[in-house]
């Protein structure tokens, strides 16, 4: 793990081949309608973290990359088909400094475009190979689309609520982030006909980076360079979001202004554009930004610690190189 | 078959036991958000063609029904999601008479609510027997998922079009109705392990049945009484659909007078509410409604005649039953 121009090295190679099998798939795709759309939800320049943890948790165990391909093809499918329909539900213009779908094309494209991105996805899967794990990947990848809504449900249900608790938080990131995270490191593990143990590990592990991946993110909303983020700073505040920074600050804040300031952004469903600063300044004054860091921090090693067991080789040390990745990312 | 009060007295036998493994499927499923909306969709006093044509075609073959009830469910599931978003993309208010669930509830809900039924159909689908048809059926049912997207897409480009020919109507209803009907007819077969000729004549049964089922749809809304049909006669006209029926007066019509009514339906993508009485007093004229009567026979015949090589019992009986049921609908 000396030598990190290697791995990032080697990161690149998988991601340039997986990105020619994605060009490759997506151009044999026919539809008049949906294609446009499909190329632009699909084509970016983006870190592609759910079909790198197929790819690596295959090799980690030993599998062979053409065997994972086409699962992680699917992985990304499925994430982007969330993508495409939560923009619509929370009425989001952009993503990444890009127009969403439905504000490009219209609601109908949309909504269509991840139906068919479901069924595409699915059409993924290993089918014909009796001898093979299908079962369980089909089984893996079919309950992260029904958590992942499970999430989504959630998280529509606490908008509602005047507060939740930071474990309620952490049980909708787990289903709406995490789930998918988890069935990339799980689905490439079984892809490469990994061990239970090591199913086990990549299960766990990739569980823990996705908790770590939300933090990090909600983290990056309030302290992140906008160029970088591609979305302004402090947009979750504005929105009224209810993320791991505002959910710590009400546990920790005891001093009458602070809880006020609190009350008003759960009161009024986020705060004006003004008052940002004296919500930022409060965060740091409360040491919330350093608790997040503390949580992303342990969840990158609680994910490292999951694969220990696993016999070393390159995967499993590009898995360690990911979660240092995400822990240190900047957007 | 010529006792018709028992084969109805059977339908209603298999469709209350189908009622009663839905209602408490769906009381299993728990989500604070999506429960009601999940209820309010599946719920209703239709007549079920989907999952009786799995239930029925399982039969034909010789199968358990037990067998073939969650892959049933499973069918019904992936109808009322295309609903569920169909509903949004042409902004109806109103199904049979109900509230949309985007009407009743928001667009969000009914999004989120296809995306989770999508899931929950898969999850219904058959695994654990290794000696079963479990991929067959997971390929049939994906594929039915995506045809009915490409066909909805299929629609939504022809609604950009002025005109479309009677062709590429049919193409477009194979697609975006007949499919899943097929679907479910050759699910229902390879849950009973039909033979391969079997599971052809049923595919073929399921295909020319809802091609029959479309026109005698679309037949319906211009002649339907009001009150069975649950939605105005005409509203095909009034929203500027390309039918089956407008498709052929188009192709019959030759009088001038009659080729300018055509021509502002296309050119206005509609009637006014006034001029739907001379639209229907033309289709009249024309045999337009003996074409549609003509065409749905054909395919309903074709139906039938599809499954003739099948061994004669009671669930052949039954989809033989079916085709008349859905020929003579009033509904």
């Amino acid at each position: 793990m000396n030598n990190d121009i290697n791995y990032k090295d080697l990161y690149n190679k998988y991601l340039n081949s997986f990105e020619e099998h994605l060009e490759n798939y997506i151009n044999s795709f026919e539809n008049q309608v949906l294609l446009e759309p499909l190329k632009y939800i699909m084509t970016g320049k983006g870190k592609r973290i759910r079909p790198m943890l197929v790819i690596f948790s295959n090799l980690a165990v030993g599998g062979k990359t053409e065997e994972a391909m086409n699962c992680a093809i699917a992985l990304e499918m499925l994430h982007n088909f969330t993508l495409a329909h939560d923009d619509i539900m929370d009425q989001s213009p952009l993503r990444r400094g890009k127009e969403t779908i439905y504000k490009k094309w219209d609601e109908a494209t949309a909504i269509l475009l991840g139906d068919i991105m479901i069924g595409l996805a699915f059409a993924l899967l290993p089918t014909h190979d009796k001898s093979s794990n299908n079962e369980r990947i089909f089984t893996r990848f079919n309950s992260a689309l029904i958590e992942v809504c499970q999430g989504q449900a959630l998280d529509m249900q606490f908008e509602q609520e005047k507060s939740i608790t930071l474990d309620e938080y952490l049980k909708m990131i787990e289903l709406k982030t995490a789930m998918l995270i988890e069935a990339s490191s799980c689905i490439g593990g079984l892809s490469g006909y990994g061990t239970k143990a090591e199913i086990n590990s990549l299960i766990r592990y990739g569980k823990a980076l996705g908790l770590a991946f939300q933090i990090q993110d909600d983290l990056l909303d309030a302290t992140a360079e906008i160029e970088k983020f591609g979305k302004r700073v402090g947009q979750d505040l504005l929105d009224g979001k209810k993320t791991f920074l505002i959910l710590t600050a009400e546990k920790i804040a005891q001093n009458e202004e602070d809880r006020e300031l609190i009350d008003e952004f759960f009161n009024n469903k986020g705060v004006k554009e003004e008052d940002i600063p004296k919500m930022l300044e409060m965060y740091e004054r409360l040491g919330v930004f350093e608790e997040a860091e503390k949580e992303i921090d342990n969840y990158t090693e609680k994910a490292k610690d999951s694969i220990k067991n696993i016999t070393e080789n390159v995967g499993k040390n590009m898995l360690y190189w990911i979660a240092d990745l995400l822990n240190k990312r900047k957007k």
